[in-house]
């Protein structure tokens, strides 16, 4: 038989799906598990979405472009322009996802063995693109105490090598929830021009910012035009995960030359999820503006209810729907483990992402778990309520061990 | 402004897209354009596959599981089970597009620095999808004499090195339409097995083959139950190539673990692709044998018409819907962009792919063009036309110049 080389089995594994098979022997075993470990929503995808696929008339399903149908990306200049940010249609090329415009970002970008920063915790696939490319994720650690904000501008230039050529951030981030201010954004781009540098911004977020906070592209960062570069997703934003539909912008054009050659290699994005992303482009304000309501409810009600919990540190995140909390336990994996495998409340129990997976430096983030706030605000008390429940018995069983 | 990094910059071009930018002046000119330069069929999706899609009920357009849809997967080892290829559903990952497939075939089981043997000329996007995982691509010459059959198996011994890891065919082959005889697999078989590699088969052209041929899967060649790796897709099949979807297959289960990573990383593939494919499986019979039909009426016009032209020498292919002939011309890509931008016959003019791009070896095929035969006859027979007239024009200047 073959041997399967070192470089597939180094694929780190997703950390979110890590524990599954226990969810599914929950399931089987008959107990009703709360969900909080995915960032798949239970809103409902705008109508206008759906009703565009359900209208096609076309004969032929064919190859889009490989950049992406160009009365899309026109569509999308419209949308950029309603968050202020000014682009050419040819600054944006639709890709397969985020996910897709994150590794041709970094495969554009970065050679085998160059080096991206990267603020930990992180959302752990960026360690998966790296690992495609052959590209070297250095960390610095942002803290629980400070709210994950950004880590001094000095953890930045201690990692700095000849071989950084870019850094990357998630704003709002997923998994911490932390909202980038401008002055943190401005501060990113002194070192990233100092040093030469590219910034990939992950905005898929961009909307679900709460408490009256404003939301701040790289994009409109004033002498980054050739370093800035965006991901984006209509994912989360219009909850269509299975569009698979994203985008990477950039006006930087020798970039974009570069990256359409990784794009015209896998053909081209799908043509279903980008009709029913064009026509999102249109779905009435209102839309957006109960969908926010609702996430900030459920991450007041998630935030209150963790607060009140013993032992439980948890910082107010000002976006996305994540959040990274600290457990009073010694190590989450463990305990999350036993939540699924050994612990119910009255029939139910609680799934929750370790956040060690969310971390590129080894030890850390042992007692601190990822909560997504995707479950109505009903499921989230229940939830919060098991949680409770299954700490307090967790505790007195590893303290009578 | 940062720099580009040598990996992107270096990615191989798409070679059917190059001349792209001299069509457009052409059609912008006024010319009507044949396009036999590239594999969009012109044929019907079925009109079940689009049913399905607008049949649509679901309210949250949700991610589906990263290795497909359960019922898919399922109602897949059907198909294959009417193709006399007996699988597991567990054996099948559905991938975005048989790209995908490709690409993550190749990160699992090929290192930085590995190598895979691949029998030119070859689809030139397997260059593209090494490129991404640093992985070395040995070509092994087929020539435009025999017929493009696979190479004498000393050719593949010559190239064998500890670094070679796998062999990679297309069957029937994008570009040359050739299809490997059961004796020719068996060949590749033996030397699999002798050398601990992996067989990779790219069989998404599998249905479309003439004159009474029969194909063979390397799925079903006996031993290689750990060593064959199969890439399908729904694109060319069900002429729904916008859909995004195809499959990786192997029955090795160390190695679709460690696929399975790949496809995590990215979430999942498209949704409503899916959906679709999987009401492809139960079109009735009558439409491929159809399609089948007219690709076999098609390639009989174009092989026909080439066998007249003088100078012209084609082979004649028993599969796929590809053909790669020797043109009368020093330099194809001149010859190519000739055709679109000083060339047409009564306003009309021809569109073909130079084949040097699908060489791996610098300096082959300059004199060879890939023509695909997607369109319908009477356009097939006007572009042969107007092919006649452009090289008794070309060479004229030629010889004057």
């Amino acid at each position: 038989m073959p041997n399967i080389s070192i470089k597939g089995q180094q694929m780190p594994a997703s950390p979110i799906r890590k524990l599954v098979p226990y969810s599914e022997k929950a399931k089987k075993a008959g107990k009703k598990v709360y969900h909080l470990n995915i960032g798949q929503p239970d809103i409902k995808t705008p109508v206008e979405m759906l009703n565009a696929v359900k209208s096609i008339d076309f004969e032929v399903l064919a190859y889009s472009p490989s950049a992406g149908i160009a009365s899309y990306r026109k569509k999308l200049v419209e949308y950029y322009a309603r968050h202020n940010i000014s682009l050419e249609y040819t600054d944006i090329q639709v890709t397969t996802g985020g996910s897709e415009a994150i590794l041709f970002g970094m495969l554009s970008c970065l050679d085998p063995g160059d080096e991206v920063i990267i603020p930990e915790p992180c959302y752990a696939n960026y360690n998966g693109f790296a690992h495609v490319g052959n590209i070297v994720v250095k960390p610095v650690t942002a803290s629980l105490e400070h709210n994950f904000a950004l880590p001094p501008i000095e953890d930045f230039e201690k990692v700095i090598t000849p071989k950084t050529k870019a850094i990357l951030i998630c704003n709002p981030s997923n998994p911490t929830g932390y909202l980038y201010s401008k002055a943190e954004l401005e501060t990113l781009r002194d070192i990233v021009i100092r040093h030469d540098l590219f910034l990939f911004s992950d905005e898929v977020y961009r909307e679900f910012v709460y408490g009256g906070q404003q939301h701040h592209s790289v994009l409109n960062l004033e002498g980054l035009e050739q370093h800035a570069i965006v991901v984006d997703s209509v994912s989360k934003r219009y909850s269509a995960c299975g569009a698979r539909i994203g985008a990477l912008i950039s006006r930087n054009t020798e970039l974009m030359t570069t990256v359409l050659k990784f794009a015209q290699a896998r053909l081209s994005p799908p043509t279903f999820g980008q009709i029913a992303a064009e026509a999102a482009i249109d779905v009435p304000d209102s839309y957006l503006e109960a969908v926010i309501k609702e996430y900030e409810q459920r991450r007041n009600v998630l935030v209150e209810g963790l607060q009140k919990i013993k032992g439980v540190i948890c910082p107010t995140p000002t976006g996305a729907f994540y959040t990274v909390v600290e457990l009073p336990v010694a190590d989450t994996e463990h305990f999350c483990q036993w939540m699924l495998e050994e612990f119910d409340h009255e029939g139910e129990t609680v799934m929750m992402a370790p956040a060690a997976g969310f971390y590129a430096t080894k030890g850390l983030g042992k007692n601190q778990v990822r909560i997504a706030y995707v479950l109505n605000q009903s499921d989230l008390q229940k939830a919060l309520f098991c949680l409770e429940k299954g700490l307090d018995a967790y505790t007195s069983v590893i303290h009578n061990s």
